[in-house]
C-alpha cells in the first residue's frame, strides 16, 4: 500500500511517496518531462532518447568540472523553465542532479526517485549536495529539495546485500539518533538483508519520517542535523584508508561502533548507555554477518594509521580540536570536542582496533610513534571536507 | 552622512549601507577576511596577497567552467565554513562571487561592496547570479544575497559618463516601474552626469529602497519583480546586435524608449499615459546627450534585421508570443504577451527605428520580406538566456 507524507523546507514543502510500481506510473504519467538517469538502468526505463540524459553514477563524475556538460545536455533537450526533470539512480546521481537542477535558468522543478538503500532511505529527503572539485573531496555543494521523492520500493530487488545493509545502517543511525525509543521501534520493524518488501516499505517510513524532524528542526545543518553525522566521521577513515574498498553505508555502521568504543573508552557511558550501546552494536555486527549466514563483505586489510592520518584530515575537525558525533551518558548522541593530543588519539586508534577486532576484521596497529608525534598531515586533495 | 537599511529575503535579512571612504574601513575592519576583487582595483586595495584573489571582469570569465578555478584559489588561501568574504566589483564580480560563495562548503558569509553606479543602483541587492556556460550566456544562475551590502559612493570618481548614465537609466527604470509618483521623485533629487556625490547617494538611496519593495514581494522572480525587465527584452537586443558595443545600461535605457514607441504604436497609452511616457524618454535622451553638451557614445549603426533576429530570440519569450514589459493605459508597466505575428513584429520594427532615430542614431533598415515571414532564428550558443 502507498504511504505519503510532507517535509516543511525553505523553498517550500515537498511530498515523499513510497510504494510499489511507481516508476512504471511516473513515466506514464510525465509524457513531456526530461529523465536523467543512472546508466545501469539505461534500458530498463522506457523514456525516448530525445527526453533521457543517461549519467555513470562514478564518483568522478560529482565534479564541479563535468557541470557544464550536464547543463550542456539539458540544453540541448531543449530544457526551459517550464521543465520537469524525474531523476532516477543513487546518491551520486542525487548530487549531481541536485546542484543541476538548482542553477539551471536559476532553478527547475526536479522528482526525485532513489534506486540504491542508501538513498532511499536517508539521503532523498533534506535536499543537500556535495560536489567534489578538482580532487577536492565534497569541497562545495548546496541546498535544493525537489518538488517530490518518489521511493518505488520494488528498486530494492535491484540490490545486493552489502547495499541492503548500508541502507539499514544509515535508517539505523537515525533512529538512534533521535532517541533510544526510536531505535527499538526500528528493530521491532525486523530490518534485515531478507526483509519482505513490506517490511522494506515500513523501514522506510520509520527512517524518513524520524529523518523529516531532524531536517525541519534543522534545514541548514546547524544542530541538530549534525548528529546525523553519527558514525560518518570514524566511517569516512575508514572508505578513505581502504581507497573506497569498503562501502559508505558499510563504513558508517562500523564508524557507529568504532564511537561506541571511543566512548566506552573515554569513560562516557552509564550502565544504561553501556546496554543501549551494546544493542546497536549487535544490530551493526549481525546484519555484518548477514545474521550468521555469511559474511556481507570480504574483510579487507586496516591499516590504522593510515585510517588515523584520515580521521586527523577529515574536516569537520576544527583547529586544536576532534569533532564528533558519540553516545554519552545513557547512550544518547552528542557533538563532541576533544582536545588533538597523544591521549584522545591513544583512545581513537584503542576504539577502531576493538571495533574491528569485534568483527573479525584483520588490523595492521598503528606505530607507537605516532600516536606520541600526533599523526602527519596528507596532501590537501584527497581530504575529506564536509 | 551614512544611511543603512533591511531587505528581508527568505535566508535571512541583509543590511545595506550607503556612504563614503567605507572601503578603507571595511579593510580596516575585517584583518581575517578573503577578499575577491577586480583586478582593475589591485593597487588600490592594501590587501596582502595571502588574502586575496583577483579576478579580471571579462565576461569571459563568468563561466560555469571558471568556477572550479575560483572555487581552488578560495581552497588555496584557507577558505573554510567561518571564512568572511568580502567582494569589490562591478555586476561580473558579482555574479562570480554570489555563485562561488553560494556552494563553497555549501555557502559561506560574504559582503559585497559594488564598484559601479549599475551594480550600486540596482544589481548589489536581490541575490541573483547569472553565468554563462560553455558560450550560451546566462544559462545557470542561482540566489544567495550577500550578508551586508556596503556601497562606497567614492567609487563614483572611477566612473566614466558612459557607466553613470547606464546606471541612472537602472535607476530610473526601477523608480518608474513601482509608479509614475516614484519616478517624479527620482527626478526632483536631479540626477545627471556631473551630479555631487550628496545627489548620487540620494539616488542611490531611492532607487535601491524602491528595489527592496520588488524584491521582498517578490524574491523569486515570479511576478512584480519581472516588471524590473523593463527595457530589458528591447535593450537586449540592441547590445547583442552590436556585438555588445553598446553597453548594458545604455541599452536599457533605449529600450525604455522603445518599449514606449511599441506601447503608442499598439494604442495603448491614453492621453495622460502619452504625457508620462514622453517625461521618461526625454529623461533618457537628455542623459544621452550629456544634457546637450556632447554624446555619452558615439552612435553606432544599428542594423534592424539584426536586432530583431536578436529581440526574437530572447528566452524570455514563449512559443508563439513574445513577452515584454510596457506602459499600458496612464503609463504604468505590464508584462504583456503579443502573438509573433507579421503585424506585431512591424510594430517592433517601427518602435526601433523612432526610438533611435530620436537619439540620432543611424538605422539600417529592415528589409520588407523578413516581416513578412518571420526572422531567422540564430545560432543558440548567442542566444540570451534569461
Amino acid at each position: 500500500m502507498q504511504e505519503s507524507f510532507e517535509v516543511s523546507a525553505s523553498g517550500g514543502s515537498y511530498r515523499v511517496v513510497v510504494g510499489r510500481g511507481l516508476l512504471k506510473q511516473i513515466i506514464a504519467d510525465n509524457p513531456d518531462a526530461l529523465f536523467l538517469i543512472d546508466d545501469y538502468f539505461a534500458t530498463l526505463l522506457p523514456v525516448p532518447a530525445e527526453r533521457k540524459i543517461l549519467v555513470n553514477a562514478a564518483e568522478s563524475n560529482k565534479a564541479l568540472e563535468c557541470m557544464a556538460g550536464i547543463i550542456l545536455k539539458l540544453r540541448e533537450l531543449g530544457a526551459n523553465r517550464a521543465t520537469h526533470l524525474v531523476v532516477v539512480g543513487g546518491g551520486v546521481i542525487q548530487d549531481i542532479a541536485t546542484f543541476s537542477a538548482s542553477i539551471y535558468m536559476r532553478g527547475i522543478r526536479w522528482t526525485y526517485m532513489p534506486s540504491t538503500l542508501l538513498s532511499m532511505a536517508d539521503s532523498c529527503i533534506g535536499g543537500k549536495s556535495s560536489i567534489n572539485v578538482l580532487g577536492y573531496k565534497n569541497l562545495v555543494g548546496n541546498f535544493y529539495p525537489p518538488k517530490e521523492v518518489v521511493i518505488d520500493v520494488d528498486f530494492a530487488a535491484t540490490l545486493d546485500p552489502e547495499m541492503i545493509v548500508g541502507g539499514l545502517f544509515e535508517a539505523g543511525k537515525i533512529c538512534y539518533a533521535r532517541g533510544y525509543d526510536d531505535f527499538q521501534a526500528y528493530l521491532s520493524d525486523d530490518p534485515g538483508v531478507r526483509m519482505s518488501t513490506d517490511t522494506l516499505q515500513r523501514v522506510l517510513v520509520r527512517s524518513l519520517k524520524t529523518k523529516k524532524w531532524f531536517i525541519e528542526t534543522d534545514e541548514f545543518d546547524q544542530k541538530e542535523r549534525l548528529l546525523l553525522n553519527f558514525g560518518h566521521t570514524f566511517g569516512h577513515a575508514i572508505e578513505a584508508s581502504t581507497h573506497f574498498g569498503v562501502s559508505h553505508g558499510v563504513a558508517v555502521g562500523i564508524g557507529m561502533m568504532v564511537a561506541v568504543e571511543f566512548a566506552k573508552a573515554r569513560g562516557w557511558l552509564s550502565q544504561t548507555g553501556l546496554k543501549r550501546t551494546e544493542v546497536l552494536a549487535s544490530h551493526v555486527r549481525s546484519l555484518l554477518s548477514l545474521d550468521g549466514r555469511g559474511l556481507v563483505v570480504s574483510p579487507p586489510v586496516i591499516h590504522l594509521d593510515l585510517a588515523l592520518e584520515k580521521f586527523d584530515n577529515d574536516k569537520k575537525h576544527l583547529s586544536g580540536v576532534y569533532r564528533m558525533v558519540c553516545p554519552r551518558r545513557d547512550g544518547e548522541l552528542e557533538l563532541v570536542s576533544e582536545p588533538k593530543n597523544s591521549d584522545v588519539l591513544r583512545d581513537i586508534a584503542f576504539a577502531y582496533e576493538n571495533a574491528l577486532k569485534a568483527i573479525t576484521w584483520e588490523v595492521l596497529p598503528v606505530s607507537g610513534d605516532k600516536i606520541g608525534a600526533g599523526v602527519t598531515p596528507v596532501h590537501p586533495a584527497v581530504q575529506q571536507q564536509m
